[in-house]
Parts: C-alpha cells; structure tokens; sequence
C-alpha cells in the first residue's frame, strides 16, 4: 500500500518511531496520533524525556550501569558486598538479577558479549576494566552471568582466560531447567546439564 | 516484579514510553534503550518529530484533515472533484481511501463517530461544518464511509437527518463479502446484505 501522507511533518513523525525495532509504519501511525490526541504539554514531556535521558545520562565508572551520578547507586551502597562481582551482558540483565533480590554483592556491565558475526570483539567490552578491577584486589569471586548462547560462552572463556592468572574465584551461574518446567518437555543439553550439575538435596529445592 | 531503575532519568523515560498505547514497561525499556544506543543526533531528530509536529500541524479549514498548510493538498487540488465528498472518521481513513485510488472527490473528517459511551457527541465532531459544506451548493454526492459499527450506522443516520432538507444525493459505501473470502466463513448478516445489494454482472466483479 503506497501511503500519501497528508503533511509532510505526519510523515517525518511517523518516519521517526518507524525506525524504532518491532514498530511498523501502521503502527508508527497510530501512537503518533495517539501522541497528536494529547495536550502539547505532554507531547512536550515525552520528546524532553527521551532527549533529557540521552543528552544527561552518566554510566557508572566502576560498573559501567546506567547512572545519574558519576558512581551509581549500587557501587556507592556501603551496604552491598564489593567482594562479589557479578557479570552481565547489559543494563536489563543487571535489573532482572536485582529483582530476585538473591544478590548482594556489585555488577559489571559488558555492554555485550563477544560477536564476530555482529563485529563485536573483545575491546569493544568493559572487559580490560573488569580485569583492572579484579586486580585491584579486593574482588574475591567474579560470578558469569552472560545468556546461556554460544557468543556468551565465549565472552565467559575469554574472561576465564584473562583471569586465569588473577587470584579470584570464578563461578557461573546455575544451567538447569526452569522451576515449573517439566522434564518431558526440557531439550537434552538443559537436561544432561541438569543431572551433572546436581545438589545435594536439603528437604527443600 | 518490582523494577528497580538504576537512572531516574531513564525511569521518567520509560514511563513516557509505556504510556503510549499497546506498550508496556518492558517495551519502553527495550525502546528506549535502543535509542541511547543511538546517536546524539538521532535521538534528537526523533524528539524533535513529535514535539515540532504537535507545535506546528494544521488542520484543514475545509476538511479538517491533517496539513502544512490552511488548506490541504487535496482540497486545493484542481483535478479533483470538489461536487463529491467523501465522509470518514479520520485521517487514517483518507489515507485508506486514497490508497485505493478509486477516489477523486474530497473529504471531509468528522473527527470520530457518535459515541455516548466514550461522550462523544454530535457537537464534538465536524458536522455543522458538514452541513454549512453542503448548504453552499456545490456539493452533489455525499458518500459515508464511516465503520461498519453501532456507532457508525448512529452518525450516518444523524448525517442523514441533518441533511434532509438539503438537495445533496447521499449514499453509503457498500457492505458486502470481503475480495478473495470465502461464503462459508462469512457472517450471516454481511452474507445477506451481500445477497440483498447484489449488483448485476458485467464479466468482471
């Protein structure tokens, strides 16, 4: 379908949220004019924010998170255990390992994992900043927790290498099946994974 | 799950996003970390879109539809056909109608359609301006071409009886079977109405 915008500020608008990923023109359309329906005051408000975040937004110096302060809230918490390293690939990752609310100790944040197909090598990565701070000293176990693919298998080797000298405990998180998840339905590799990593069973799982 | 932003900036930007119609929380986190990705530039373009839109569109002083300009492109265009206007809902039905290109008349944008359930009634959309249109003389056909819905069939018999008196030819885009659906899925009363405004056979539907 050929569109004929009727204004050429419409298209350009609805142009912009198109480019956006999983947004079509159909769709770039509608919350166009769905942002068209509103007072200007909060049109005004929506293109502030997203410009504000950009042009203001601060990464943490230690953990590379998304921060408003030069150090981020996390890193500059006395309460959290600065001993305890834990690896992401992104700013997402650091939120879905908070919300378990089973961590105490501090992040790095990668900004990726190693990706030849997509040109991400190794320094386009906080992984020279990693290894600098584990050999500060006063990190005693750096936990991997990069997505279970063959790109973060990689970046986990690579680590793993670079921090074959320093004196730090290396772990990676848990690979099993899901709580919930029936055994019927688990791919083998999970499985197979599942049996040799077993644990002790204490009455609870 | 208790989402814990690391950015207050970011979380404001986040809200803007979700409050946008069909996106949810993680949507907007998934937007509006693409576009830091981005650059600079590209993120002030898409501010800029929205808020220079909302700031400067006009709507048409004869159709009401969306345009750069006092007068839209359709309405100023000499080879139309200003004797037959076609009434729809909104903008998104001009361009629908347009991409059909089986119209040459002009329109004429309502803005909405007879709803007392969302409040929206006869003064809140654009059929005095309808009417006024009509009573000036040089409109011959008018064709409503609103949805197929209660609220549709309401504004197309309120139009109707505002148009009465005038001396306009008023007709109603047909009802019938979709092209390339299949009679045994249809609903019985599109299936009836099709048998009932049966047009006679010429070789090619």
């Amino acid at each position: 379908m050929n569109q004929q915008y009727p204004s050429a500020l419409l298209e350009k608008a609805v142009g912009e949220f198109a480019k956006l990923p999983g947004i079509g023109k159909k769709t770039a359309m509608r919350l166009v004019l769905h942002l068209l329906r509103q007072d200007s005051s909060v049109v005004e408000a929506f293109g502030n924010a997203i410009v504000t975040l950009k042009r203001e937004v601060k990464y943490c110096k230690v953990c590379h998170n998304i921060s408003d302060t030069d150090t981020c809230q996390l890193c500059s918490n006395p309460l959290r255990d600065a001993s305890t390293v834990c690896v992401v690939e992104n700013i997402r990752d650091v939120m879905a390992v908070e919300a378990t609310q089973q961590f105490k100790g501090l992040y790095h944040v990668l900004g990726g994992v190693i990706s030849p197909m997509d040109g991400v090598g190794p320094s386009d990565l906080q992984i020279e900043s990693l290894v600098k701070r584990v050999e500060e000293g006063s990190v005693k176990e750096v936990i991997l927790a990069l997505s279970s693919t063959m790109e973060g298998d990689t970046t986990n080797f690579y680590i793993f290498r670079k921090l074959a000298k320093a004196n730090v405990k290396l772990s990676v998180i848990a690979r099993g099946i899901s709580i919930g998840d029936e055994l019927e339905y688990t791919d083998e590799v999970t499985l197979g994974r599942s049996i040799v990593n077993r644990t002790t069973f204490t009455g609870t799982v």
